[in-house]
């Protein structure tokens, strides 16, 4: 069996990064920027004022000086002639300084009487102008690859970039298998249970920028099998959840081998999530997920999810892990890397007590997965840990 | 003029809890679950093997004990018949317990001939059995409100939710107003800059949940602005952005008075985003941000999304802020509480160099907001301080 970092480069084997397409500047948001974007102007594109004042010579500012009010300049309305010496033109906020003045006096240190204007309060130093380009200039670049966020999209609005190259969204079919499964809403019968698996997955997924089809569940017949495959066609990933575990049962591998799937791996060192499957299936990458609703979750953020970062084409791929102290101990681990579900508070890090992986109520109530290598040591409270925040 | 901390609370008066509507599981994450919800069934419904292996009674395990296999038990299809002394029933995971067995033998453990089985490794004690309604059990709630997460999205499908109580999503309005202003995409003349305020709002705001429509750009004419507002009809909350400065071109203060908003507040103590007013207008909250870039994404943070927070229910509205020690010293603050732009790396956090509120660039490269109280002392690099993830 491979581990948990093996299965994770044999997967990134199996995908590339997607091809990029230009959405609006209001879509971009969340998306991630497929190459770099330049700005189209300077900004601010002319020395503008920073204060609602008076814009001068700033070689003529002292205590008591007076100016002549000659114009005025507002935020989209420019003054056309030049301030003179003794001149001075009332300027507002974001408007463009006039020629021939290089300092603005803030409003609060001037008095003002008709068309004049006296110095009353020391004016400082500082010139209050913002000068052209301060920003950004004509050319600046925003470099991809970036996961765009709201102050990215704000700049790329100023930067007058009004449609944004960004790598098309990757489509992800999920297939559950099972004789035992009913979609939410139908009426299971004595041994049937809700399949669960699929629509967790899918938000999980969707929250990592994937766009996530729902296929009908296969049922545990090969012809079956083969009707869900065929509704996955054009996707960039195909998953299966259930019937990769070692019983009679397990289909998935055989029909999938059927059409064309080459296998890249079958079963890896963790817990939960051990029958992991893996391949390429024509354009499609192919993963078999556990059926256990923990397993099939703790699967999609360790391996799903950095495949679908890798689509997107990121350079950050792997799951954000972050250390923490323990609040309770915890027992040795096994010869396998161990996920547990836990509760991170201002106490630390605590494993919940039953790790069972097919409770999806504990996996609810955990905000966080403790990583425990494989033949951990016990460990104490106060020990720092590694963990995955959920 | 008001503290950061009056004027949220103020804000927090202006609106409400929204109302609840119903969507389809698959809509679920992201939302606010707005009433408790129930399992409508326990999980696992019956007795469930958790392995591949023979179910058995227990108290016939033990090494080298002979079965006959009379049966075979699937997930979706129980055995019918009963457990005798001597029988076992081939068991797959998922799959009920049959009647009268109450151990799994898991298949590692045993050697199979025709249909005897004979034990041949220590079963140990663990009878690999998960009890009716381990999980959970009918009744069993998910309380609102809460944000809803991918693993919450599978608990409600696992207890056969289908429809999903939530917070209706807050419609909230956006109006730039200034003469200076096109929109991304349009040729600037030389005295216009490119709105980006309400792009780099929408995107904030659409994170935190909110449905955000963009109005067209209101002159700096009382009927540009009438036009704005009414265009705004029907939102939960309208937000104007610049024009609530102190120049002689403010109108926006006028033209909301003179259609019916009550003021609640106007200026606070706080950099960047003094010039901050909010009231009621009819059934909307009102909010004018300042108009430079920074200071209205920094109003964003603070005030607009803890309001978008409380309007779909949820119990944690204030900005989610966190400790970091500095990574290098900061200059002792003024009266006003201050939000630098800062950068969060392994070394600590770090103030941008330049805190000017025009400008846009320093906040994409920042990945944290800095916050300093009002006279706040020097502080030293290693120092701990507060500070808001962006």
């Amino acid at each position: 069996m491979i581990t948990v970092e093996e299965a994770r480069a044999l997967l990134f084997d199996l995908v590339r990064v997607l091809p990029s397409e230009d959405v609006p500047l209001t879509e971009a948001a969340g998306r991630v920027l497929a190459r770099d974007v330049a700005a189209t102007r300077d900004q601010p594109p002319f020395a503008a004022s920073s204060m609602d004042g008076y814009a001068v010579k700033a070689a003529e500012v002292e205590m008591h000086a007076m100016f002549k009010v000659i114009g005025e300049a507002a935020a989209g309305h420019g003054f056309d002639g030049s301030v003179g010496a003794g001149q001075a033109v009332r300027i507002f906020t974001g408007a463009p300084v006039p020629d021939g003045a290089d300092f603005v006096v803030i409003q609060e240190d001037v008095e003002r009487r008709g068309n004049l204007i006296t110095v009353k309060d020391d004016p400082g130093t500082k010139t209050n102008i913002r000068p052209a380009g301060v920003d950004f200039t004509k050319g600046t670049t925003i470099e991809a690859p970036r996961l765009l966020r709201a102050e990215d999209v704000a700049l790329m609005a100023a930067m007058n970039i009004a449609s944004v190259p960004v790598t098309r969204i990757p489509d992800i079919a999920l297939i559950s298998t099972g004789d035992e499964l009913v979609m939410p809403g139908e009426d299971p019968g004595p041994n049937q249970i809700i399949a669960s698996n699929t629509f967790g997955l899918k938000a999980l997924l969707e929250g990592f920028g994937a766009h996530v089809r729902i296929l009908p569940i296969a049922r545990d017949t090969v012809s079956s099998l083969e009707t869900a495959f065929s509704l996955a066609e054009g996707a960039d990933m195909v998953v299966t959840i259930g019937g990769a575990s070692v019983g009679d049962h397990d289909l998935v591998g055989q029909v999938a081998a059927g059409l064309g799937m080459e296998r890249s791996f079958y079963k890896i060192r963790m817990r939960p999530g051990k029958p992991l499957m893996a391949g390429r299936m024509g354009d499609a990458a192919m993963v078999g997920l556990p059926g256990n609703p923990v397993s099939a979750m703790v699967c999609g953020y360790l391996f799903l999810a950095p495949m679908v970062r890798r689509m997107l084409g990121l350079e950050e791929t792997l799951p954000p892990f972050r250390r923490a102290r323990l609040a309770a101990p915890i027992d040795k681990n096994g010869p396998r890397e161990h996920y547990m579900r836990a509760v991170l508070d201002d106490n630390g890090l605590r494993a919940c007590a039953d790790q069972d992986s097919s409770l999806l109520s504990v996996l609810a109530r955990a905000n966080a997965l403790l990583v425990r290598p494989p033949e951990d040591p016990a460990r104490d409270s106060g020990d720092e840990v590694l963990y995955l925040p959920l």
